[in-house]
C-alpha cells in the first residue's frame, strides 16, 4: 500500500511466467497487436501510436520529451511535485527551455498561471504536466490544461503514470498530444513497462523533426517499425517479452471489469479509508476536491516517529506505506490503494495496523473506532 | 534456438513470478547487492559501478555512450555487424564524430585497421566495438582492441551481450571501461534488462562531465542514487523488481554451474551442432578461429527456401532458428545455443528438423547422418 509499485494479482504473475517466446515470433506479434488495442481501451484514444515503451514510467516520460522537444523549443513545465521537476530536467536535456510554473506540493496545477504563462510567453511549443501526481496525491484538471494548449497552438505532454485505472483519463476527450503511463500503479502489473500514446498532431511534428531524436532506443519513428501498422516488424529492439504477457494479462482484467467500475471501485476503497483515517483524528494533506482515490496522503500525527511506524508496519504487518517526499517528507504518509490492491481487506488492514503501531507508540490519535467508521461507507 | 531471447529455464521463471514487493523496502535492497556481487562475477571484474540498467541491451549501450560521450569527442567505431552501426548512431546522437573501422560482416575485427585509425586521428577518445556480434556469430579480440585503446590512452566501450556466459568475458583482464551486456542470450534470463559495469576511469570520466547526460533516464550518476554505495537509497526510477528477481536466480545458476563450466558446455554444444550440420552437407559461415559456440552462422543450402524452412521449423517442431540479417540475409540462418538451451538435446532435435524438413523440401543435403554426427562429440 505504498505508493507503487502495486500488488500484482496472481493471475498477472502466471501470464508473466509463461514460457518466453522470440520477439518476432508470430505468436508475439498477435499478442503485441491486442496490447495496442487495449492500451486504446485503458487510455480512451484511437491514436494510432499508442504502444507499451520496453523500460519504466521514466523513460515513457523521457521518450515524450526527446521525441517532441527539439534544441531551442520553449516548453511550460506546471511543478507540483517531484515529477514536474523531472520534466524540467527532461526539457533542458533535449536543449529546451523549460518555462516554469509552480503549485505548492499537495495543491493542484492552477490553469490561471498556465494561462498567464502563455499570455508572457510567445512560440511556447509544449506545455507539459502531471495529472495524478505521485509525489502528493494530487489530481490536476486535465481537461483544462488540454484546451489551455490547443487554444495556444502548443502541444500537451501528460503524466498519467499514477493516473490510469484509477480515475478517468481521457486522451482524446482531452485532445491530449503525447501521454505516458506506468505498469506499476492501478493496472497492477510489474513494474518496468510504460505505456504511451500520441496524437496525430504529435505525430506529425516527431516526422517533422529536423534533429535526430538524442535517444535511440526511445527514437519512436524507429519503435514503430517494430510496433507499428501492418507492415513487417522490424528488429528494434528485444521486447521484454514476459512483461507484456503480464501486461496484456492485467489490460484484459481492467476489460473485463470494466474502466468505470475501476474508478469506482478505487473512489470506495478510498472513502471507507479516509473514513477510517479521519474517525481516528488524522487528517488528510489534500483538499477534497483535488484528491487521488488511490494516493492518500494523510498527516503524521503529534507523537509518532516517521520511520518507526513504517518501519513496524512493514516487519509487523508486511504492510508498505509511503513516506512523504520534498516538502511533505516527514509530516506526511503516501496510503496507496491502487489497482489490484485497492480493496476493502487492504482499507481494514491499513486501519487496523495503524490504529495498533500508532496507539503502542502513544502517539495522539483515537483508538478503535476507525474499522467500524470505514465499513460504514461500504454500507 | 534463435538469435535470442533464450529458452528461460523453469527456475528462473519462478523466481519472475514471485510477490512483487517495493523497489525500496529492504529486502528488496538486499537482493540487489546480491545482484552486484553476482555480476562481479559473471564479468570478472572488480568495478564498483556494476549494476543491471533497467531495460534492454539496447539501452545498456546507450547507457554507455550518454555517459561517456561529450558533444564534440572522436569515437573510434568498429563495425562488422548490425550493432556496430548502432554503435555509430549512438555516437552521432550524443553529438560525437564517429571514426569508422568496417570489416566484412562474418569477419572479426581487424586489430591492424583499429591500430591505423588511432594513428590516423588525434585526440580519440573511446575506443567502441562488439565483442561477440549477434548479428554474424563472430567473436572479436577484446583483449587486444581494448589494450590497443588503453595504449593509445583511450576508454573501451565494449559489447558483450551475446558472450557474457557463452565464453570468457574478462573485464579487468582486458582493462575494458564501458561493457553492457543483456540477459537473454547466455543467461537465459527473461528480455528487458542490461547488465553493466563501469571501470574507475570511466567514473571519473562522467565524473568530470562539462554538460549534463543527455538522457535522464540512464544518467549513471542519478542511477547510482538508487544502486550504489552503502549509503541511503535514493529513488530515481522504479525498478523492474519481478525481472531483477529473474536476473537473480539466473546468476545464482551460473555461479552453481561454475564460469568455466558454462563455457565448456557451449563449446561442446557448438562442436556437435557443427558436426552435425556438416555431415549434412551444410557449411559454416564464419571461420573457426572466430566462430562464437553461442550463436552459429550456416550457410542455407542449394534448393531450400529460407522462410519456408524457418515457418516449417517453427509450426511443426516449435523451433524457432534465425535469418541472417544485413549482407548475410537470405543465405543463412543463425542457430543460436545460448545458456540453458545450450544442451544435447536441443543439438539433436535441431538437426533431426532440419534434415527433415530440407529433405521435405528437396533441398540439396546428406539426409540420415547428422544426429550420429553429433552423437559423437558427445562420445
Amino acid at each position: 500500500m505504498g505508493p507503487g509499485p502495486s500488488d500484482v494479482s496472481p493471475r498477472v504473475l502466471e501470464a508473466l511466467s509463461r514460457p518466453t517466446i522470440g520477439h518476432l515470433d508470430p505468436e508475439f506479434i498477435g499478442l503485441m497487436d491486442e496490447i495496442k488495442t487495449l492500451l486504446h481501451y485503458a487510455f480512451k484514444t484511437n491514436n494510432e501510436l499508442t504502444i507499451p515503451v520496453s523500460a519504466p514510467g521514466s523513460a515513457g516520460m523521457e521518450a515524450c520529451f526527446v521525441n517532441l522537444v527539439s534544441p531551442g523549443d520553449k516548453v511550460i513545465v506546471c511543478q507540483n511535485g517531484v515529477f514536474g521537476g523531472r520534466m524540467k530536467e527532461n526539457v533542458e536535456r533535449c536543449g529546451g527551455v523549460a518555462i516554469m510554473v509552480e503549485d505548492s506540493w499537495g495543491s493542484p496545477v492552477d490553469a490561471d498561471k498556465v494561462k498567464a504563462a502563455f499570455s508572457n510567453n510567445t512560440d511556447v511549443k509544449i506545455l507539459a504536466f502531471v495529472h495524478a501526481e505521485t509525489s502528493t496525491g494530487v489530481e490536476s484538471d486535465a481537461a483544462t490544461l488540454c484546451r489551455l494548449a490547443a487554444e495556444n497552438n502548443a502541444l500537451s505532454i501528460v503524466d498519467t503514470v499514477t493516473s490510469v485505472a484509477g480515475i478517468d483519463v481521457d486522451v482524446d476527450g482531452w485532445g491530449a498530444d503525447a501521454v505516458y503511463s506506468g505498469t506499476q500503479k492501478c493496472l497492477s502489473c510489474v513494474p518496468g513497462i510504460s505505456p504511451v500514446t500520441f496524437s496525430a498532431r504529435a505525430v506529425e511534428v516527431i516526422s517533422n523533426r529536423q534533429h535526430k531524436v538524442q535517444s535511440w532506443f526511445l527514437d519512436m519513428q524507429l519503435v514503430m517499425g517494430y510496433w507499428g501498422g501492418n507492415t513487417k516488424r522490424a528488429y528494434h529492439h528485444t521486447a521484454p517479452v514476459n512483461a507484456m504477457y503480464a501486461l496484456h494479462e492485467s489490460l484484459i482484467m481492467l476489460k473485463e471489469e470494466g474502466l468505470e467500475n475501476s474508478w469506482a471501485r478505487h473512489q470506495l476503497n478510498h472513502r471507507a479509508l479516509v473514513s477510517g483515517l479521519e474517525a481516528m483524528g488524522l487528517s488528510m494533506v489534500v483538499d477534497a476536491a483535488h484528491r487521488l482515490p488511490q494516493l492518500n496522503l494523510v498527516s503524521i500525527p503529534e507523537g509518532a516517529d516517521d520511520a518507526a511506524v513504517r518501519g513496524a508496519l512493514l516487519s509487523q504487518y508486511s504492510l508498505e506505506i509511503g513516506a512523504g517526499l520534498g516538502a511533505l517528507a516527514g509530516n506526511s504518509w503516501r496510503i496507496g490503494l491502487m489497482g489490484h490492491a485497492s480493496n476493502q481487506k487492504n482499507v481494514l488492514l491499513c486501519l487496523s495496523a495503524l490504529d495498533n503501531v500508532l496507539t503502542a507508540q502513544g502517539a495522539k490519535i483515537v483508538s478503535g473506532v476507525a474499522v467500524a467508521a470505514a465499513l460504514a461507507e461500504y454500507g
